[in-house]
């Protein structure tokens, strides 16, 4: 088994042999640019560990690796739009720095190379390949949908919180591990097992990120801590806690979402009491666990040798370090 | 043979009864929109054409022509953004009834979608038309590209020009006869005939429009005459005087172009006489006249009875009307 580390260098390496024509300039240098960026390449090594797991040749699955990461980038590409934002990985955005409409045609154009990278593969895994891309896509575009609309909403509740998360994150990485199993030759009971395991791995891995949002150790979570609750986010915390406040509790939160002006520090204290007097920490930790065994409980039904799902094990623990 | 008419009535039920998911509902509801919008159903009834003439199963051919209209529909919504356009077929644009990110977000979907109907062929053929449709959409893509660089630049030439309007417009009608006559087991030669005839039948087309534009009787042509010179779109015609005038008259079509105020009718009036005075409209028809030629030529190369073939010059014939 390679490791994953080795994984994501010969995607990068593979991302930064990647070319596109010359001309037109501002449709293609704009691919090259967010592809640049860098980023963990998780999801195209993830394609790539599944090939290998099932005894795969890597180099075969190199191209569809990199379809996965070329869409994943489309996604950044359009979503930055969407969400206004000047900013990915400390760089200016495609947006920003050539404008609107060479965002959305570059990414456009991307979303084709992505087909045209996937389809890299033997006869007779084209259409079954291209059908859990197509599956995949979509449930990203659905999952970007429903982030939006919640934002205007106050009535989300937890299970359409689950379920957006799934479709907008959790998705990509069970179909990255599906593909990537066909290819290593998988049956293709155990690739939807992996894939199984990816998914639900997925969403307990954004649960986790609510959590550390809240509960992490600004050290070693890397973020400001609390910047879900000044920014109003609806995360599963969020939406736990007003499902669940009563009386002065509900009147105490809302009043902190309303307000437009407020000192950060306070609000992150005082909604984080909220968050403790109604032990929205455990119900979170509670759903990510939740996931994390259906994640266990599918890898273990896997055909696989016992040292493989070892290492598939390991990767979830890494993953999910709980760091706080 | 079907009738043109004919082929165009099966693809305008068969896009009434296409149906996507109701949820969510912003992210499906714009694409029954913008196809219920209606249009002419030319892409796809020319692949249902291109089926037929090879005795082809024309039910078997719906699904890829319908990908090309959505396909079409999904290039539409994009550009109406990129265009800043308000209205499309006397309809509020997908981004002015919701809001942009809508228009981006279903329009992404929209082409996955078109893949997903595309797919729906015999394995044999997945391969080559999935090539043939990824290609189609990166011709459309650059095409549009290299028209909005070229709103702002002065120094277009003719055979940029050509190969934008080639690009943009053309390929989509020779990648629906290429994938019709496959589906209609044509070989590989005759579809690549087939395509080349209506490449160029299409540059010819739009040749003419450009033409018209100037040259169309108003009753006929159904468009405002002159409306390309009010705009100053870089038309065939534009870019041959710009290339050809010389002293005063390019001094006196510069100034037109540059002028903000000015009245219509005397604007059309003297830029058609700068044209007239360096014989533009012949140039134009020349050009015009070369493309439908080699429509012609790959036509006449093609394995098919002399009926069928008579069919598509009708069919050409028809579209290069020379209403003037």
């Amino acid at each position: 088994m390679k490791k994953l580390e080795d994984l994501q260098a010969i995607i990068s390496k593979a991302v930064d042999e990647l070319s596109f024509p010359k001309y037109p300039a501002d449709l293609y240098e704009p691919i090259s640019y967010i592809l640049s960026l860098g980023g963990k390449r998780m999801r195209p090594a993830l394609l790539l560990m599944a090939c290998d797991l099932f005894g795969g040749d890597i180099e075969s699955a190199l191209p569809p690796a990199l379809a996965i990461e070329v869409f994943h980038n489309f996604t950044l590409m359009h979503d930055d739009i969407m969400d206004n934002a000047p900013i990915r990985r400390g760089k200016t955005t495609v947006h920003e720095r050539w404008n609107q409409n060479v965002g959305i045609l570059s990414g456009d154009v991307m979303l084709v190379q992505g087909y045209k990278l996937m389809m890299q593969v033997k006869d007779h895994l084209l259409r079954p390949i291209l059908d859990i891309f197509n599956t995949t896509a979509i449930g990203v575009c659905e999952g970007q949908q429903f982030d939006m609309e919640f934002e205007e909403r106050n009535n989300v509740s937890i299970d359409e919180y689950l379920n957006m998360i799934r479709l907008k994150t959790a998705v990509v990485l069970g179909g990255a591990l599906k593909i990537g199993a066909l290819i290593g030759n998988a049956d293709i009971k155990d690739a939807e097992l992996l894939s199984s395991f990816g998914e639900n791995l997925g969403i307990a891995f954004q649960l986790q990120d609510d959590i550390l949002d809240v509960y992490g150790d600004p050290e070693k979570f890397g973020k400001q801590v609390g910047g879900d609750i000044i920014s109003n986010k609806k995360t599963y915390l969020l939406i736990k806690a007003i499902e669940l406040a009563k009386g002065e509790q509900i009147k105490n939160l809302n009043n902190w979402i309303a307000l437009k002006q407020f000192d950060n520090g306070e609000k992150v204290v005082a909604v984080t009491n909220i968050y403790n007097s109604l032990n929205i920490r455990e119900y979170a930790e509670e759903a990510m666990q939740a996931y994390a065994d259906k994640a266990f409980e599918a890898l273990d039904a896997i055909n696989l040798p016992e040292e493989h799902k070892q290492y598939l094990r390991d990767f979830a623990d890494g993953l999910l370090v709980r760091e706080n």
